[in-house]
């Protein structure tokens, strides 16, 4: 059988192979015509691509086969070690969900009643905004709102 | 020496008395004059309040005076137990932040180098945003960004 | 501030006052108007009752008005702790999810695309069916599903 | 000796050979004659299957010979990471045991009295149900009552 | 509400009981007319017993109202804490499934073919055989066998 | 210097060899005049084999020098990764343990005084005892008592 | 039911009782005619003591009776929490095992063969030994080698 | 770059070579002229050897020169996973150290004041003290005492 | 018995009596005459205190004898919990010693030889730094090193 | 693709390298001309060096290419395992964060108001500071103050 390799290792591989060819996220996501956080997160392993998309990486990034193929792969989500967790780019929104995760559901519930924000049905903009006393990330959680429904 | 309570049961003793008064949390950070995002945040035990914001909410709320202390003392911010991050409503955005990490990280990165966004010069919002498919919970992290600087 | 006890207690309280009553579930459900699922588990914590819902139970339990209050108000949900993870009647349910959940996410893929069945937008069913061999426990999960939309 | 691989890597070259075959879970379950439940955790390992039977998929997939052998031999039955159950397909079935789990216990001692839902004696399946409002994933689990019998 | 104690308490006051009584368990087990394996875990929480039995052990053991109605409660069965599973008389037999699980797996599955024991239609039993080089503890598990079967 | 492998890799090296060559488990403990159990438990890495019993089972199994070697070295017992213990067929003795724990903890205190159960000076028994109600796995640890003895 | 409390609360009762009196944990053993390692290690809970020796203690502590009847009940040992577990004082023991154990477990296997050292058969000496660069804390864990024995 | 090996992968380079020599922890102690406690320790991964002391290991143990390098690097102590720490041998400590970790604490503070047994100003000794019951496993942990000095 | 405290709720005690009394932890350093790193880690429980230390302070802050008498006992060292060590302000510490702590490694090793800074022979200072971009936190460890010495 | 390698795989080739050449960590730091602090974290893999410090180091240790473009990549900070957070030398500085991290966090906000120090605006500094009863260990974390601002 021809060799393959896991959708995690294909995240590496892309990794090193934009950092080789000295393009960006922003420029990847432009030659797909997606949002940069879409492709960086399928890149990643976090969405499957299409067959039409894999190809325009790997032209861009000079990728083998197996890689390609990984990229299209239905990929298992959860991608993140407790190693990685502790990166502190990270950290700092896991620690903003551990701090503000309960002010955040009372408002959820007060607004919209019992129910979630979808994860799923859901996307995510990263800005920066400028800002005189230093410039200031700026990342939106977008989801639908889905109510508790028996 | 006078009775006391923690912060973490001040949170519940204005959970519940915020229910039997019939107060919405907008309308207690409208009485404060502050984000309803700091306010909540600052009652369930994020944030120390001043003496004159703990006054209001006593006023508003009839908490007893040992709540009134409570959140006016200097937090351990990490209240979340195990137990309330699997809540699904705050699950969903521990999930995001592992699914989306390394893409939030790769990007920050590319658009402002080696630092963080930070989660203490920060700051939380939430909306609704209508939607004819159904309206949306849309959650802004924004924080300033630290470059690492040695 | 009057008393009050929180839905972990309530539920406590409930599952005793249930047996001293000698009601069962379903008649509770019946009296109710509901399917004995979801009361049931709002009768545990995993679901806000209404007041007019809260008091049939009260009438028909004798139980304490703190309890009462308790069941009206919004859950946190992840009322298991470790322990009762591994109650043998809970755990298989667990094994079955440990042992069977990449067959259930191949299944669910090839059949809807990428995507998730909603725990939220969802419903439980638990039947008895009767079988030669044994009766079964016949538990069906049945979710909206929702694929992964940007 | 002749090389040889594990369960969990003989699922994983299933997959990959799964895809580039373009043949789908249901086609292999029809081509074997058992339900695709069976069949698919049989492949990805949780299911010993008889030479005749690895055959078949042999010949479907273009398998090599040593995941042939490991598709027929005894597994260990655990297969899923911690990485793997947070994977939000699979994890919504885990909120669902740790949401309703204690609801499901009550239920089940009621209609069955103390015992359990076999996880051995047991069939699971996996069904779409139209909806108007959007289609259904309708997962039953099927497992002979056990009673605590001393 | 009448007061009320868990199980998990109920078996501290029956642990103390019996010792300040004087009573053995195995005399408790004769009082009953069951074997001493069974009540000394119903006394301990893992199984309810009739209103009949826990009105003798009652009389035996002097225990209170609130005792009595706990013992005759449904389990949540999974009483050890982690604190309790080191405890050396508990922990070699952990030790002992941890050094020859795999041993025993395959024995049942070379004699049985693919199933479990099960723990549920299961008995325990525990005697001294006198030896010469000093007595010894034999611990029998005895559960019926299980097959897969879908 | 020549090359090695685990214990651990050398019981995988077995499990495939024993399954190739046909042979039971019994059928090897037959040849090496001992325990199905006792050698079952040295071929999967739990006891050290002698050179003449390693040299039996290489000749029935084929196996290669380094695995032979490595049956005799000294173990460090405790092979089963947490994923081996949620394996269903060893999970239900550890299911056991941890439901009748405490039971058996004081009835051998009962028995024996404080003390416990030796796992060194230890043998394990595994029959099928035939049951018209199915038959039954008796699996039985016997082990000398070892008492607190300053 | 007379009140009871745990061996853990005991603990804590007899740690405040021996400051408050004054008296050494050797001044103590020296009165019970035992070790003063045995006799310590019973007063924090992990031997039982007879009702003479718990008499002796009661006497020199003045301590309630309910603490005096814990001291004779059976102990599960495991007394330490995991904050315990790093308490520097201890924690230098556990790095030790940490650091030597497996040349420990080649050197007991070297000088004794395939067995273990005894906990329980065992006895532990804690000494002040002078020296001129600082005087050493010598403590000896003594217990009886038992081999592998089937 | 020449190849090199980690020390954990060196140590069991070494177990296996001292097994195929069959020469004895002893022995190689006695040809380094130092204890034995402290080269099993060296050839394991916990202290750095000098290039000496290795020459002479590389002699008697036919080791590769990899081996050798490893051997004379800065050791990352903590060579223990929680596999090893459940080999029964050396549980054996953990578990003394569990059950009578605070005796040892309580008698090092009655006897010296509030501080520690170094671990690192530290020594090992390991003996066999014959006993007609049984000969006994003497290991003693001798180290500096250090007072908390601020 | 007099009723009793531990050092952990005496620490409680001493937060809100200081917010109480108004007094800042280096005032009560200064009464005391001692670092205030040093005192201010006595009251919230990592070091004892003496009676003349104790007393000074219940004068200060207006203590229960209790707390007075906590003070002075034995301190385990351990009390932070998971949850303490998640607070941001704590968390930086220990996000340096994750990031930094190879390095430190290292450095000692190459200054020092083989060995560590001690933590018991060690004293902590806190200082502010300005600086006209922002004033700094200066936090210095200051331990003996402890050289490896058999 | 040309092969390369992760920021860990790297760390562990500078570390052999370095030890091969015979050249300090200092030394190394010299010929790029920065802190020593800041030079061998990056070496380990805690910060992304220049292609122009890379190239120094290449030419100092005789790298490999990968090493080089690893060593420029951005980190994954988090590089500790478990393992190595139980290495002593490490430990230390856990220990003293556990034992001390309360107080520092309250002096900390008595110093500064409610906020953190930065440990990304962060520099460390390791001297060695002569002492007549033993030379000490100086460990200085330097971070800009962070307030809490909304």
């Amino acid at each position: 059988m021809e060799p393959f390799i896991s959708k995690r290792e294909a995240a590496e591989h892309v990794r090193v192979a934009r950092y080789r060819a000295g393009i960006s996220w922003a420029q990847i996501a432009e030659q797909l015509g997606v949002a940069k956080e879409w492709s960086t997160a399928a890149l990643l392993g976090s969405h499957p691509m299409t067959a039409a998309q894999a190809a325009v990486v790997q032209e861009l990034l000079s990728l083998d086969d197996a890689v390609v193929e990984a990229l299209q792969m239905q990929p298992y989500r959860g991608p993140l070690s407790e190693d990685d967790l502790s990166d502190p780019t990270i950290y700092r929104f896991q620690e903003a969900v551990m701090v503000y995760g309960p002010t955040i559901k009372e408002l959820i519930h007060e607004e919209f009643g019992d129910g979630i924000m979808s994860a799923i049905n859901f996307q995510l903009d990263i800005q920066r905004r400028a800002d005189p006393e230093g410039d200031r990330v700026v990342v939106t959680f977008d989801g639908k709102f889905l109510d508790y429904k028996w």
